[in-house]
């Protein structure tokens, strides 16, 4: 556990089994964490349960910011309950009540309410989810993993230079390697949108000295042999993850270096977001608070976007070279 | 082991390692099936050493069709060669000197060489390349997993009639159920081909007391728990089987009940056909010689077809009642 004060807004009503997962989440959270602080954001009944469990030390830890269970209700109250909740965490966020927010609930309304209340990066068109699955020779950074459906291909060359920061930040990777997912590793296997890409990632400008090491299949998401960064758009991310997950319940249980996370981190917005999986259960939320807060105590998302912001300089200078213009922009 | 003879024809120069791999695959299927008969297409030399290796009563039962190495060569020598021995093989089941094929080769050079050589079936625009994972509940048979990378919806709902009739013929399964793969199970989860291939399926007449249960997430296809048949583009199954196959060599090893298969039925064309994975080992080569010879005995094709016309009979006869047109058409 990093040392450092973390306060973290958890979105109560998210997640198919909200609250009572999100409750159950947030005390192994607490209990595991002593700088942890919660903003628990929904209806005062389920953080009365939570509050209720916890010692007096713990509770100094908790705030809560209720949020009327009732408001916005009408043809889909479900849905319009934990819009308003996730809306509230951005908001707390926002206004510095809480460091990071982390939500089960539906992904595009969390995006959604995230890019609305707390902005996108200007160079970030599609914010991308990203997960990080260990694998045999240290961790495997795969995006998207659901945020994006039908990327176009500038959009999946942008989200290799967001998983390459994040694979040097988060995890140390010097030099990643970024792959693009196809069905074969020979130039031009994959389908249209694969082809495109290809030459999209080639061109762009990497930062942390990562490099784009063209197609890979999908052991390489599960084996991480050939890369560190594997990029493909938010459909076929998802439902990987999901059948590696599948798939390693069948196996009996995951490898010692870890399973499949239901956790993704939110990149390129402007805070720290992490989201779980809709049918999350406590350990899974548990386990996207000591996300969030990991995140936040190395300012990851700080830390991208300034090398993000590097790359991209280096990049234009490039760029200035070749045309001979003597000047270079920076951001 | 099904009783009956089974006449193989395999391609020597089919896949990456080959003829090595291809050798020591066809010894292995040799020797586990006495009633095995294969006819090896490719160069003398490669089959020779085949031949070398078995005991008087195996060599008995194999024969040779001789393609010389250097037909073709030209700009891509090693591509042309792999493509004419899959040629001769094809020709070799037309003429009726062998009952089924199998290659390792590309597998978009076999499908062109199957369509033109073989035929596919009228109403099957896009043949289908079929795996069967063992999963919790029973087999999962998933596809398409590489042959049809685009596939339109019309095209998908195709493949959930041909997934539900070779899961019946060939798995024993009763009233199959069918998803469509996706990022979530809600309706209208997903991206456009998604919803509008959830429409082309919910409308479709499947064989076998098939049924039709929606969507259905990355876990299905290796848990099983919601569906028997799991339809999806042939980029999408092609990246999750190797995910999958992936996670099992993390996890230690498959599950008791078998891993990933490395092999596919070719399933829309006028033959019995079997795809190993370019990368495949000499024991992949074993297990899809005796898939082509399961499929064979079970002549899985011809019921295949047969249950795929019963299914259009009775949709066409739907068709008839509603329009109040009281002629029952039959293919």
């Amino acid at each position: 556990m990093e040392p450092g004060t973390a306060r973290i807004a958890v979105d109560l009503l998210g997640g198919d089994d909200a609250p009572a997962v999100v409750v159950d989440g947030a005390l192994r959270a607490m209990r595991a964490d002593p700088d942890l602080h919660l903003l628990l954001v929904g209806p005062t009944e389920a953080a009365g349960e939570l509050i209720g469990a916890l010692d007096p030390e713990q509770r100094a830890r908790v705030a809560v910011r209720p949020v009327d269970a009732s408001v916005g209700m009408g043809d889909h109250p479900v849905a319009a309950r934990a819009d308003s909740t996730v809306r509230a965490a951005v908001h707390a966020v926002r206004e510095g009540s809480a460091d990071a927010l982390v939500s089960a609930g539906s992904t595009g309304a969390t995006v959604t309410a995230v890019a609305l209340g707390l902005g996108r990066w200007p160079d970030v068109r599609r914010p991308a989810l990203v997960a990080t699955l260990p694998a045999v020779d240290g961790p495997v950074v795969l995006l998207d993993v659901g945020g994006s459906l039908e990327p176009r291909p500038a959009t999946l060359a942008r989200h290799a230079a967001l998983g390459v920061a994040y694979a040097a930040v988060t995890h140390g990777v010097a030099a990643p390697r970024v792959g693009l997912l196809s069905v074969g590793t020979e130039a031009g296997k994959g389908d249209r949108a694969r082809r495109l890409a290809d030459s999209a990632l080639a061109a762009t400008a990497l930062p942390s000295g990562g490099r784009y090491v063209g197609l890979v299949e999908g052991y390489d998401v599960s084996l991480g042999t050939r890369a560190d960064v594997v990029v493909t758009d938010g459909f076929t991310g998802n439902v990987l993850l999901k059948a590696i997950e599948g798939a390693y319940a069948m196996a009996g249980g995951p490898p010692a270096s870890g399973g499949a996370p239901r956790a993704a981190a939110l990149l390129g917005v402007a805070g720290t977001v992490v989201v779980c999986h809709g049918a999350a259960r406590g350990d899974d939320l548990a386990s996207g608070i000591a996300l969030a807060a990991h995140l936040w105590r190395r300012r990851a998302a700080d830390q991208v976007r300034a090398l993000l912001n590097g790359a991209d300089a280096g990049d234009r200078a490039d760029h200035t070279d070749r045309t001979t213009d003597t000047e270079v922009r920076t951001s």
